[in-house]
């Protein structure tokens, strides 16, 4: 997971080596696992030290308080999804690539779903965060925008430049929001009923976006990789209890 | 706007007529002004009652509780939007239909901002409401099928069947997470930021997905009034500061 960052620079520091590392990353997995579970607002530094029956100041030693545990979990997501995103070295783009992207970032989004959950509350709680987020935006839209162009020169979409930059942002919302949709949308309650499997359908909508761009070639490839993913018919339109 | 809501029948009942309507109609004007400058959670029905100089009293006459209040302004907003999402009766879409829908629906967006701001809080915080949503999109989403066929049937779109769903699931996301996604990718804090101009840029994200569906006879005129809507370049890829 050494991949590049860009220029996110890291505002907790280098990783301690060693022994110390080990309570770091004890401290973030934990961490990580009860925000996912519980929600981070409901989750605090004393229950977490708790949790690994460790002292509250032997957790302050590796993180000063909350939003630091937070920051550097969101440089791990950071780096999980830009090191998905990149343009492989030496070879044009193909259809299977583009499945490894889309499982990579929406595997991405559901071991860090509490940050996308709430993502609002938790950048109006720290601008640093906030800053970190939007140069995190735009590097995933220059990115997504390479890969675009990467499948036009391969051959397999008909982008022109001007459909580009509206597609890239419209991938990232979807893909952004789509943990959200599913809890306004679909789910009456949310104790453990978005499963990754649910979380998976949101490829098949950004599927949908580029599907128009096909070329001759290589449409019926591309939409059957798609169909792989097509949601059951009753999240979307019926009742989730309910079949048709 | 007594425009007709299917099948969602009111909680709250009728609107009571005469002198009490007056005083209902104040309490929900004040509630959805207070609910979008300060945030739902930031504000209590003594606040609203406080605003309104009546008594609390008078104010649970009408409401039992602030989540009576939200129930009442979704409604509201409900009907709106299913005001506008409404086929013309005997004559076929026009391009200009298209911008009357998304200019409708953003200004509603706009005028009950406080919903989509923090709609799953809200959601989890009321199982009817929450029942009466998902029909609500469900609703919205066989109108803007609806509209999606009818632009086909014009000429103005070269769409399938196996297109529409797909497509008018993508519009739903990005209508309803625009605002959000301004929040979190583009303003460095909020206060007084988000204008209706910055919201009205969701319009150009819209039509951007429907561009590759044009048909030869409508894409210049289309594209040409997508190009009105079109986002500054600094809000989206740069420093919402700076230039280029």
């Amino acid at each position: 997971m050494n991949t590049s960052t860009d220029s996110h620079k890291t505002r907790t520091g280098t990783r301690p080596q060693g022994q110390k590392s080990s309570t770091r990353e004890r401290i973030l997995a934990a961490s990580l696992s009860l925000f996912n579970e519980q929600g981070e607002r409901s989750v605090s530094t004393n229950h977490i030290a708790a949790h690994l029956q460790i002292s509250p100041g032997n957790l302050y030693y590796h993180f000063k308080n909350k939003q630091a545990i937070i920051f550097a979990l969101f440089e791990q997501y950071q780096q999980r999804v830009l090191g998905i995103l990149e343009i492989p070295a030496g070879r044009t783009l193909q259809p299977q690539d583009k499945l490894h992207y889309l499982q990579g970032v929406f595997k991405g989004l559901w071991d860090y779903r509490f940050l996308h959950r709430d993502m609002e509350h938790l950048l109006l709680a720290d601008p640093e965060l906030h800053r970190h987020y939007r140069d995190f935006f735009r590097t995933c839209q220059s990115r997504v925008e390479a890969i675009f162009r990467g499948l036009g020169a391969a051959g397999i979409l008909n982008v022109s430049e001007d459909d580009i930059s509206g597609l890239a942002l419209n991938t990232w919302i979807i893909v952004t929001s789509w943990f959200s949709f599913l809890r306004c949308n679909l789910l009456s309650d949310e104790a453990g009923t978005i499963s990754p499997e649910l979380l998976q359908g949101g490829i098949y909508q950004v599927f949908t976006l580029e599907r128009p761009y096909l070329t001759d070639e290589y449409r019926d490839e591309m939409i059957a990789l798609q169909q792989r993913y097509m949601p059951r018919p009753s999240w979307l339109v019926h009742d989730p209890a309910g079949g048709e």
